[in-house]
């Protein structure tokens, strides 16, 4: 795939500095590019490493063209043109609208004409693909599940019964959705199983990262919002709600009956407690413990600081004793304070 | 599905009081629950919550029925009927005791009469799935392992060779038993593989959650207890010990070698270091770090409580001095101490 | 299998103390072998433990022969022994170098002649399996992806189109690598997707374990380097670099853009944020938050150390008056220094 920048600029209808003629042969960082290829400054700071860029041109906003002796395209939003010209180098396979001959599809499942069925796929009955939809090989779709329009599913995805997944999504390889709830009553230390027999809803435009897991709710629904992202080996327990556009990083575990707002943003292996409430909006850091409600707004966090290992275990010791640290202070307050 | 209050106080035996001809479609959480649906009362302080709940009738127990003008069906023990009254409304599709044409199944392999196989699911030589077991799509049943008696994979799981199943199992999609434990010997910084050639062995009535992974044994095999119930994405290094009960939740991972106890309640996210014993009946709350033995029951943790970003920032400061500030404070107790 | 000591000593080269007729019919550890068994002491200090070792024969070294009532083999190394006697009685399942008749091989795929595929596996067009390769059941092999000679996948692996594996690679069951790396832009909260273009090399001897993610990047390749070890449930996210022979224990996750060198040793459940760089050689214990850059090579740590529920309730209080603590004891020691 070989595009001039005066093609780029033209289909993305950008400002072109320099020569349209110029070809370009693909993307990458401003460190790595090689000649031929187009690169992005998303940061004034990393101006300096301009100069020394084998890149055949950049993409930067106004502010930062000035001077720039590569060819430019001009954007007052570098991250949002990215996405738009990497879809042009896209390599990604293409759907071909067939069904593959070794896909197992009950005769009772509803599948779109212009749907793709990978090999080795198995499609239970009532099951309803709607149009556009693209089913990797190796897939379950479980009976009565819906697959909303113009979603597209990587091999190897398992979905249980009863789902529904809205439009636009794009679940990654290992994702299973619908699994049973970890739901059990304890009966003198004996684990009775409560039915998880509630369903997962999933909104429109969502990702789902790989081996991610979605768990079936027992009481009500586990939702998944619209426009919400979740990476890779995400965990969301059964009857949780996440509201739309939220963003959730790999490896974060959220437990049960939670409810989380809309456009918060949820670092990575972050761990969220069962049945509390988070407002919209808040930011969690990475792997910080959340074991309560958050009501308003901001960033949060816990843990400690990476220390080297001798220092650390003086902190940990220290962190042992902060109940009596706080004791001593207040004996030589009061002690200190006598006449 | 479509039940009186009156069949399901016969079927399960409770205590109806009001009308036993209410129609019941299912059932719901209390601030869920719509018309025609049956709610419970698991906690005396929600109960103010009953009066604006629009459920048609409420499980309860007798000191709460009192006043509630709701037709009721009272237990001692409302979410354990809870377990029961769900599994009359459950549509988890039936097994139907038939073999798939497309599943691949050794000639030696010892299968039950009555046992279900799914579509493009593989088994291996010499495996016996015993009698009602149930084996989802897409699963590989590895050389010789044995599944027990009415034991259900879900789809896409995995299991190696020389896996050991109980009987009752449940196992989700994305489940992966019996992978090589993560052993490597260094020669020079260069890894020399050890080989895992011990296996896993699970008790009966055992539960394991979506893209769980129990590693197989080097020198011995990987035990999990007999009624152990792992949530999704728990790991489980090569030759440890789960006793029996224990309950596991989600993303906890647990290094080899380590025996932990019966009755222990293990919160999501924790992590458990290698070669270390945990006593029976032991609770660790979420995404703490066990990295000693621990010899008593109780309720173990670590780490630190969620703070707005602001304030964590000076606590991590502190958190780093703390050596620091208990010398200081030794220096100020020898110091005011003085006459 | 049944191999005497004698056998044992000659293929590895042994020095043999003790009859050398002894059947030995497998290995195990010191505390739980049995008659017939090998074993092993890996420790000066669990020389205690040999007096009641059932086993037939022990494997230590010349300094802990001495006064040794069992029969011995003696090496300088015995852990290193340890891999090269358990591979003598592995019973995994040999590949048979046959395609299964289930597989759906693309006619344009490149397969070595002496290459194993499983039942129900998929391989994608432009595929190139080399010589030796081994590919289990119900696996799928992306579009123009590369497997290396010898290498080796368990069932149910994903490798998703245009992937580079090395030779002698083993990968567990679940792993999925070459999803899309989570790269969004917000445009006012609403969520663009950022096409992932570039691809996963990796490079020689590389093991990675069960239900594993590497993300393929955005700007450039994921790289992980030769003879790296990474356990189960690792995550590595778009567009980061693992240097040779480092090994990652399970569920740590790893962001995205991140450089870590060689030789390092990566506790289970660690976190590292995207865009930093760990220098060679570095040691994160197990459950650390790795939030910048490493310089230095040495030990890192962060979290607290495990307490009884009560006692870290006044830890965590503390913890969140850190800052408070400084402010009043810098009072004091002003207070105290006034004559």
């Amino acid at each position: 795939m070989i595009l001039t920048l005066g093609d780029i600029a033209q289909r993305l209808d950008l400002e072109l500095k320099g020569d349209a003629s110029i070809r370009i042969s693909g993307i990458a960082n401003l460190l790595g590019a090689e000649p031929g290829q187009l690169t992005f400054l998303f940061n004034s700071n990393h101006k300096k490493y301009l100069s020394g860029c084998k890149a055949a041109a950049v993409v930067l906003c106004e502010s930062d063209a000035e001077g720039c002796k590569l060819p430019c395209l001009v954007t007052p939003r570098p991250r949002l043109e990215w996405a738009r010209i990497a879809a042009l180098f896209d390599t990604s396979p293409a759907p071909n609208h067939k069904i593959h001959s070794t896909a197992v599809i009950s005769p009772t499942a509803m599948i779109a004409g212009d749907v793709t069925i990978g090999a080795q796929t198995v499609i239970e009955a009532g099951a309803r693909l709607d149009s556009g939809v693209v089913i990797g090989a190796g897939c379950f779709i479980g009976q009565s599940t819906v697959v909303g329009t113009n979603s597209r599913l990587a091999a190897n995805v398992s979905l249980y019964h009863e789902i529904i997944i809205g439009s636009n999504a794009i679940i990654h390889s290992g994702a299973v959705i619908g699994a049973d709830g970890f739901g059990f009553e304890s009966d003198n230390g004996v684990w009775t199983k409560i039915p998880q027999i509630y369903s997962v809803h999933i909104g429109d435009d969502v990702e789902i990262g790989a081996c991610t897991t979605i768990d079936r709710g027992a009481l009500n629904h586990t939702c998944i919002g619209d426009g919400v992202k979740l990476d890779n080996q995400v965990q969301i327990g059964h009857g949780t709600t996440i509201g739309h556009n939220t963003a959730i990083s790999g490896c974060t575990a959220i437990a049960g009956s939670t409810r989380i707002g809309a456009y918060c943003l949820i670092g990575g292996a972050v761990g969220i407690v069962d049945n509390i409430q988070i407002a919209d909006r808040v930011e969690i850091t990475a792997m910080s413990l959340v074991s309560r409600s958050i009501e308003e707004k901001g960033r949060y966090s816990s843990g400690t600081g990476l220390m080297p290992g001798r220092s650390w275990k003086r902190s940990i010791v220290g962190f042992a004793r902060l109940g009596e640290i706080l004791k001593r202070l207040r004996a030589l307050e009061r002690r200190t304070k006598q006449p």
